[in-house]
């Protein structure tokens, strides 16, 4: 099995990070393909940079399909997530998504703890739109905004164990998200410090995207998928999968 | 005022039919401003659509902002309004939230009325968007998929008529809103033909543009814009807007 | 075009200036008809005084409604609205659905900020009322319930936008309304001092009512207006409207 | 005990045979107090006219509160609960609010059965303010809106039984509620030809008040009622209640 | 009228001090017949243990229908409750139930104030299973985990006043339900002390199961009973119910 | 990787199929460990069914957790999922919990269509539970009652494939989930003759709970487990669990 992991993010290392992650959880059952983005943003961290990051992973998968079996978009906040499913005939999984079907499939109530209150409400709006608000307590972060995402899992250790810790104290919850990229790989580092499970979102995505394959659904006749239509400045590879009819 | 009417389709016939009917809402009150994208899709209608159509609304604002006082993006769905309400520093309304919106102050429960199943998902989740799903009664359409959008307001007037007769009488709404841009201008020709209140999308968002604007609100300071942030391959005017630091 | 402010308070001091606000928003459009409430109550600060103020709403906007393009209700809690609009056939907007309308199309969450824990099991029904209580953070008001709603203006000045602050901080609100007429005209003054949008809501209502004027929607044949009836003991003007049968 | 059964109707004939009906539920337990409205409308049927009601039906409480221990509001559709609740230091029940907590204590998912459609909006919008709208199967009527209310418990009756067999069976009802003052007492007769549990209202309003009053719970220094306010042109007993200050 | 009153829990103290307050409610309305049950736990406070003694309150409601005119499920928790209600031909209710609708009926918002965080998790999920989580403000409770169920009752009294004053004051309840069995009795003690109406659960529910009794609604015939079945190791009398075909 | 699949029905054969399907999705990942329950029910179909097999659940799982990493409750309906989650320190999945996460990631609306309208009420509880009722389009089911749960992939395959079709069509699902053991096994049968993507609800439930035991997450020190407690009656492995003292 081949996963495409997708990081619409420009950011190597954190590709790099994130791939190694996946790697661990996949083991020999899946080839990790990573791909980074090669324009749009280091860091996504706005509705508006999704919405532009989104069609960014759109090419991304669209020009990388041969031979994939499934589809991770490695951003905490799932950009493009809606119409790459509605698109492409394989499993496509969102890091936020999949950390939090796992989290309702592992408590009953789930928090999400990032790094900075910029994240709060892109976050907020992404877990919404999951349909779960009712088991959701909340986004919570330190106050300051201006942080180094590349340090952020040293830095603030200590700020996101106590947060993890008053969500599940103050807010009833008994899963705890770490969102956001730069988090990656955290989770089982702070577990014993955490008196809830805590989900390490590559990990959930990438397992779940394993799991959405190994179910072999069948993709092809489905009534909502877009009809075929003609493009403008898309990449050829995009271009041509929006302009195919299927069968219906 | 002056406003920006974003078409994020590439139909010029399109943009050129909401903005007469547009002029004609605004009268000596404003200025309209058309745009028409010139990459993108014919059309569009579906999430992947939306999805990338929408980071080209997003550029089509930030390269005609000079002078302009309020943006309507020009779509039934929206493309791009979160970002673009988070980006820049001035009302942006969209076609279906405006009409959501309007809908909501004139009665109780609204239906959205439109020419094929094939909009039906998109235009639902766009509803739900707006938070005011207690109220929305459903999308209602012909069963027909294969439609020609030049042509819908002529031959499928009889059928659109009867299905915003059954949405009143059947589903409970008290106004029925004309969705998508093919309908731009039905709504007061079927008027004395349906039992409620109908709503012409593209009136209600030039409408709340202008009334938005007058309200002369502060953006500045807002603590929910994006920190500024470099990128690539966005058009110059975007980079520079992305790229700007605000002061919170 | 004329629109009816009716305050359904007996304050007149209040009417004079929500009609001075009104009428430098209406500008040139609209011509401004205020009426204050000629039994009720000072200042009508719960559902029982609701309830009541309400029915006297219905008969003001009854007994003037002649020549009349459109009517605002102009107290925060919007009494008699719901009856008002089914019964009327123009548009009639309320101070704080209007508010809560216009704030969702300009931001993604609001709060709503007053002067007085008084109002708020009122203020939080109201809102709830409209469909959007996903997107409400709450109603934040200082401590005290004892106010001169005659200096509320000054004397809490500030206490309320500190409240805003915290609101925009602490429950993610990217908008805040100034509910309560005693706040009326507050909004612009104390733009710079909070980090969002702030909304004035008696000026959002008559920008409202102007807008949903202007699309001249059809009221005529609508299925939702109540029955012919009898009744007695209610003003002349009301009684007949609510006498005559209306075509179905 | 004493009940003040409070038709905000004018119809006499209404009141007697509810008060009939609350006799035999009361038993010894209570003496039942009928009062019948001297203004306002034979029949209420809108949201306009329960605003004007429920004034009405406030003011004949008020008149009315000597030696009383709990207050039914003898209308489906509840004219003017909320702010009795709040004003009178009592148990106040509506027969739609008491149906409905009676019918989720008897089952899963209730339905409201009515004779006319014109009763829908109103008696939807009343079942969503008791909070149970995701237990609500929705209002069932017959399509003619022309009814004479003396005699639809007769004219319609094998219609009101479909409709309750209809309810059950294709909108999964395990309770039907028989909504509207007009249907008292038909529960009983119906109850073998519908496979479902059926709630006469003033039955379950009676029973609800006699419970309420029986918990003698404490209803003095409650902080959620209304401070004390002057008025003018209520009823002298009514006025006398709101400027009362109560201790706090 | 004979109600059973079926405590889940093995401790008979408890029993008892519930039936003598069943009793006071009950007066010579109803004859109490309480019941403790044999295995199980001395006190249920988890999901998990609701699961087992639910079955077992299953069983033993079976085996004491005879004469039986309404069950009380004597928990907080309502163990066993939906199940109760679909198998058996007469009113069941459960105590977080019965003051949950009770309490919707004498106020807005209601919160659970207990006596430890041990019982959140699930007393939350039961509030919410009611459809009524809009109008609850949540579950309070002292921090301590460790608590003596016998003692509760004077050594948290201050802190339980402490925390209703908390809902009403911060949280915005106007009614406040004190949860949990070892607090029985304690709200006519603190009503005083509280700014709302304070309601007890036990006395709450055997007021229902009489009012539920005394409407005398049909049982026979329901279409939500589930069918005859075959079972292997139930208790004679639950066996013999369950196996039994309705007529349908 | 063992997994422990445990059928709280009694019908060995059904056990025998499961157990077969899941081996075919675990492969060489995990060995499959089939229980079928020795006491309840041979097919569970309702509330008060699953409330007692729920607990014969948990003691299944307790008697056989040595050596397992993770357990699936094989019935559709989840008997016991909750408590099993809350007690025990491995993932448990449930079939009609994972088969609704499972579609949600593929999916935007699933429908669950079943043989037999006597399971509608518990499996809509059982959606609802999961707090994604607003992406379920509902239950979908042939008319007749009495059904032979070992013949109805057969005889009713062609009343489910159009059922499926129905709620493609004009609900709007995307996903169908095929709800229901003796449903087991078909949804690859019919994925050609549906518009959609089709659940296995035991496939998903397999993976799903490889999937979370393949995450390692950590169980120890969870605050929301219940305190240690004294038991009667139940099987020892299970009395053992619930008195053992977990570090808090």
């Amino acid at each position: 099995m081949r996963l495409l992991l997708v990081n619409p993010n420009m950011t190597v290392a954190m590709t790099d990070k994130m791939a190694a992650i996946a790697r661990k959880i996949a083991g020999s059952r899946a080839e990790i393909v990573p791909l980074t983005a090669q324009r749009g943003f280091p860091y996504i961290a706005s509705r508006a940079e999704a919405q532009i990051a989104g069609g960014i992973a759109l090419e991304m998968i669209a020009e990388n399909l041969d031979g994939i079996d499934a589809v991770v978009i490695a951003a905490f906040g799932d950009p493009g997530l809606a119409g790459a499913r509605e698109l492409f005939d394989l499993p496509v999984v969102g890091m936020a998504e999949a950390a939090v079907m796992t989290a309702a499939m592992l408590g009953e109530r789930f928090s999400v703890v990032t790094f900075s209150p910029l994240m709060t409400p892109w976050y907020s709006d992404c877990v919404e739109d999951t349909g779960l608000a009712s088991r959701f307590t909340g986004v919570c972060t330190p106050e300051t905004r201006a942080v180094d995402v590349t340090r952020v899992v040293t830095d603030l250790r200590g700020d996101l164990v106590d947060l993890a810790n008053q969500a599940v104290r103050e807010d009833g919850a008994d899963v705890v998200i770490l969102g956001g990229a730069p988090l990656a790989g955290l989770a089982p580092e702070i577990a014993d410090d955490v008196p809830a499970i805590v989900i390490d979102p590559i990990s959930a995505a990438v397992a779940q995207a394993m799991t959405l394959a190994s179910l072999q659904v069948q993709f092809a006749g489905r009534t909502c998928k877009p009809a075929a239509k003609s493009s403008v400045g898309l990449s050829p590879a995009l271009a041509e999968i929006i302009a195919t009819e299927t069968v219906q």
